[in-house]
């Protein structure tokens, strides 16, 4: 962050402009990995030089200014059309206005690609828009990464399109960092924790080249081990989507850190299900479906890229742990429960292993705790360290804080550093380092470790969840492995079936009747019933004698498409056992609405579940699964995931609800008809994806005991066309 | 930890030998600040002698040796007796055996105090027990720290009694931290984020001077501004409770990092209520009731220590952020919502303040991304800064990774901070400057932010997290200071009343009809009901006729105090509306028990609650609140709070379960009548602590409408001599 640079301020409404960004192909693996650079301006592109230089940039480098001789010592050149060839790179650091000519020339002179550095653009209100509009036009096939950004380091060839400092150093491999903050970025590559960071780059407003293509660049680069994203929002989900499946095919592993799941809390009281699916949410649904790990905090951020560059994704977070400390063996027994990972029993071979080499007076468990009978005996160290690491387990962690060398002498903490690597090389398991503090990892130590394989992690609870997040990514990727396919992009296609009846509700809302025969259709299954025809004095009539062919004990529903909180306002009347109460029943509801509802009663629910679909603009369709009644409401047991899904990932999602227990069948309960509760919320799921169709919300969706099924007693259906304005409506059943 | 040395094991079991501690008054205060030390041994006395030396002891210090003439340039005296005078503290660093005549001798000579650093006592089996009991009588009325831990590291007077390297260096104020390892101990002298520590104590086995004496020896220090426990346990809590309530009400805060919260991990599969409240659980509740604040991790306990010393206990969690990214204020807004601080809107006049400082491009809101206009004037900053800081909240927030001076210059960095520093002045407003790694502030940033009363904080998480950890020590102040009183200890006097009746069933328990007399009798309010009181034939008539008296729907439930899971067996029968269903009732029951309890249907609760009392042999008897039904069973719906309580707490209580809204009235539904509640479980708590009553438990305690009472539908009672073997034993109604 030089003078006048945070680059990378989100543009208002929080998404960059970005209708129709390009992707780039051979353009941007120029501008990523450039052989020559030219740099536009004064003291930035002064600064890029020296970064160059600073991290061995072994191209040519060519400053372009209308005035100056010379900048860093190199000749200035006038224009473009003055460069000994159409430069791969070029930092376009000249102001606004001044940038469009710039980009224009070095897209017609055929660039590999440009950094363009300038603010004011769509982050700066509706002229900036319309400069970047020129810009886009300008850049015409070219990739440009900004405006408004800081730029692009690459720490593997040494090229700094960067016009500000930055804190890192040159790397063989590493993790890519894609950000859309340059003071995040820029603090990132001032971190001492031994990432090694191969890129990063700041998308700024991502104008012309977005997230989806940076990344996509990025996969062309073997060297790239892990990327991370630090995003506020993502704007084109079907082009990040895309990205992102690339990248799992390729083997990359991608973590995100997303802001904004504070949003969330701003909307403290919702009632209405579906829209408990808010943005942030529904990132995590796409992240999930894309194998994308998410991550909260900065640190943890960088310590999950370090332990996926040295270890890759993860079969799953079963630890050993040794320490020379009963106090930290508890810490992280602690810390592994709360962010999961599992330190499970020693075989037992291994158990008598460490038993032999720690003695009698050492209790031998998992965590371990080696006990100081051995601190300092480099080969004791080593066998018992072997031993562990034997035990076959996902990841081994060494608890260890070096202390400082400015005030003590740390021989016997590198003995032991020494004995760890000796076993992790001889033992050919993956092994951690892990410090308590974050300080108490020195950068050479992480070095010293980092070439040996072993990571060095920064902080307990961070190395836990970096091995969470490790080991959700080698989860996905199995399940891709398994069904030899990607998963499919948010958008599926339409299923068939006959057209929702349309009797005329208010904008698009179907009666009930409506929607349910609507949903049978599509293989939902409703209660046995039937619509009276009329309104007025022949409607009790007609309700009774349909009551009677039905079956006792039915319920009675006003049919009304706006007519919301039907139970409220006494449209709903359950339980009822013979034709007078029916006729009662109508009679009571007639000022509420012309026509009625009458169906069987539904005896005997295991469970009861709220199943919506909703469209959102940028995510598409989005199916929410949650427990009825209470837990819904007091503890928002709801899931989310994006459409199309399979029934394996639906009946995963209904697995991971809290009241899952009770569809498994709770305390002395039956189990409930999960097959049947799974084919029901794939035919809702099925059904919403029509064109036409904009929100389905069954509630509740009753699950019968095993063998019985599961029918949707109340369904809510809207088409488009249709404005849902209120926000605060809701559906309940009975 | 130096060859030889985890100082700080746990003894078997968990808890140190503790029978019997002392308080040590003046003798304490000598070893905790001495003037002169003795140190017994060879090479540990000798880097005592040095670790004295280099954190600038300046009173003398005499080694111990039988053969040596000089340790460290210093004249070795040969026993206790040369010595010139009683040493203030002494540091026996000598074989285990030999430890104790040197104890001996040094307590008959009136020595202050000692730290026993040898292991190998009660961690080590019977005999090293024996040995730690032959130390105790050894010690006498003599304050001794350890055996089995490093010692006692003052950094306010320069004294080391630590046969070990450490990190530290001298303050001036400071906090003190005990822990019960050693090796942690050691790994946080080694901090690099400029916590000033005044004491670092390693509390070992404990044997003669425990956490709790040390704690009350710190408070007589009036330079420890907050106290800091790392436990593994607490084995004294009437001892640990009058030492922190010495420290609430000398206004000194106290942290805890207290592990072994993955016990609960160990026990997924509680059905039994009360059993939730596991020893953490009630640690948690003790904590609560005396106002110290629990963290999880070990940076986030040396990150509150330095807010508490910086900032004291806090109001409230209101921040403003400021920072020059808008990443950073989207960063902090969802670290703030996930670890519990606000960001209140700006008030009127310091957002309309800032407008004229920051000009029309910059969105002025909290968090506030105050842009790049005014990076690097100096003027402009302080503007800014000390308008926000004008808001008046609870505590302010500058947002600043440093970067690495060995690859940036960071002059604009250094006027940043500068500005805020003026700003902070200038306003008197409280303030921290926050890192987003633990890496971005630098030591040399972190003395000079200290030196202005800035806190340097080291990562948003830990910041937020410290921050609402210092609230909850505030609320507890302000609690206490409210009420006038400290609050009680874990045991209170017993309640009067008639004793409960005693039938005879197996080992303590009474039957449902006792238990409800017993309860009733101490104001619990229960259905009407009567018990049959005769087996056989006769007591479907007897039953019949109560039922006729009491007036129908009737529960009929069989009566056998060893009878759980009445309802599964056949032993509950609900809403019996006439005589011959009574009649029917009794007659298929017969085969479990003679007795019978027939009771008035209660209709129409608003909510179940679960109240239990148990008795625990170290925390007293605490009392654990949960929603009834499906909430406690799949979202362990549970709170806990220690015996006797007030009205207030359990009230307050009540109202952090996640069912309170049900007792609020949800949605459509009645309130419910939550003073009888209240009452209900105030009585069922004053009759749980009667000396012979070892478990009560309610489920469920139906809540009626507002206006109609509570009532205890079901109860188990269990008293002294019980063995309540039954784990998974489980009390249902109905």
């Amino acid at each position: 962050m030089g003078a006048g640079s945070d680059r990378g301020r989100r543009t208002p409404g929080g998404a960059a402009a970005h209708t129709g960004r390009r992707g780039h192909g051979d353009g941007l693996r120029r501008l990523l990995r450039p052989r020559h650079i030219a740099v536009f301006g004064g003291e930035s592109a002064a600064e890029a030089i020296r970064q160059c230089r600073a991290i061995g940039f072994t191209g040519e480098v060519w400053p372009v200014h209308p005035h100056r001789d010379s900048i860093e010592g190199l000749p200035c050149r006038r224009s473009v059309g003055e460069l000994p060839q159409a430069p791969d790179a070029a930092l376009v650091a000249v102001p606004r206005e001044a940038s469009i000519p710039v980009l224009a020339e070095l897209s017609a002179h055929g660039a590999g690609g440009a950094v363009c550095y300038a603010a004011g653009f769509a982050e700066d209100g509706a002229d900036g828009a319309r400069l970047q509009e020129r810009l886009r036009e300008a850049a015409g096939a070219m990739p440009v990464v900004g405006p408004n950004c800081i730029g692009v380091l690459n720490y593997l060839d040494g090229s700094a399109l960067w016009a500000d400092q930055h804190g890192g150093t040159r790397v063989a491999r590493g993790v890519a960092v894609i950000t859309q903050s340059g003071n995040i970025a820029q603090n990132m590559t001032m971190q001492r924790r031994s990432v090694p960071l191969g890129y990063v780059i700041t998308a700024g407003n991502g104008a012309v080249t977005g997230v989806p293509q940076l990344m996509e660049g990025l996969l062309d680069d073997p060297r790239v081990t892990a990327i991370g994203l630090h995003l506020e929002g993502i704007d084109d989900v079907p082009a990040f989507s895309r990205a992102a499946l690339k990248a799992l095919a390729a083997g990359v592993p991608v973590v995100a850190l997303k802001t904004g799941s504070s949003e969330l809390g701003a909307r403290a009281n919702l009632s209405h299900t579906s829209s408990l699916a808010g943005s942030d949410v529904l990132c995590d649904a796409l992240f999930r479906r894309l194998g994308i790990a998410r991550v909260h905090e900065v640190g943890t951020f960088l310590e999950t890229l370090k332990l996926l560059h040295v270890h890759g994704p993860q079969d799953g977070t079963r630890i050993t742990s040794a320490s020379c400390s009963g106090g930290e063996a508890a810490l992280i027994a602690d810390v592994a429960q709360r962010h999961g990972a599992e330190l499970p029993e020693l075989p037992a071979e291994v158990a008598a292993r460490l038993r032999r080499v720690l003695g009698e007076r050492v209790h031998v468990a998992n965590p371990l705790d080696y006990h100081t009978y051995i601190w300092g005996d480099a080969e004791a160290q080593r066998d018992c360290f072997t031993a562990l690491l034997g035990a076959g387990f996902d990841m081994n962690l060494l608890l260890l804080d070096v202390p400082r060398a400015d005030r003590c002498a740390p021989e016997l903490w590198t003995t032991t550093l020494e004995a760890y690597t000796a076993a992790a090389r001889a033992s050919g398991a993956p092994a951690c380092v892990v410090s308590s503090l974050p300080e108490g990892l020195p950068e050479e130590t992480g070095s010293r470790l980092l070439a040996e394989g072993i990571a060095p992690m920064h902080g307990m609870a961070d190395c836990v969840r970096a091995l969470a997040a490790a080991a959700s990514i080698g989860a996905a990727r199995r399940r891709h492995a398994g069904t030899g396919t990607l998963p499919p992009g948010p958008s599926g296609p339409a299923p068939e079936g006959p057209a929702p009846a349309r009797r005329g509700g208010p904008g698009g809302a179907l009666d009930e009747y409506e929607a349910k025969q609507a949903l049978s259709a599509h293989g939902v299954p409703t209660p046995r019933g039937a619509a009276t025809g009329q309104g007025g004095d022949g409607a009790a009539d007609e309700a009774a004698a349909l009551a009677a062919t039905l079956g006792f004990p039915v319920v009675v529903k006003a049919l009304s498409p706006g007519l919301a909180h039907k139970s409220e306002v006494g449209g709903v009347r359950t339980g009822l056992a013979d034709e007078g109460a029916v006729r009662e029943a109508v009679a009571a509801m007639a000022p509420l609405a012309d026509r009625f509802l009458i169906e069987r009663m539904v005896p005997g629910a295991v469970a009861e579940l709220v199943v919506g679909v909703r469209h959102d603009p940028r995510f598409g369709r989005a199916l929410t699964l949650g427990s009825g009644g209470v837990l819904v409401e007091l503890v928002r047991d709801t899931a989310t995931l994006l459409l199309p899904a399979s029934r394996a990932e639906i009946e995963e999602t209904l697995g991971s609800l809290r009241a899952w227990p009770v569809l498994r069948g709770f305390r002395a309960g039956p189990a409930g008809d999960v097959a049947a509760a799974v084919e029901a919320v794939s035919a809702v799921a099925a059904y919403a994806q029509r064109e036409d169709v904009t929100e389905v919300e069954v509630n509740p969706l009753l699950v019968l005991p095993e063998g019985h099924g599961a029918v949707a007693v109340d369904a809510v259906v809207r088409y488009a066309g249709h404005e849902h304005t209120d926000e605060n409506e809701e559906v309940t059943h009975g």
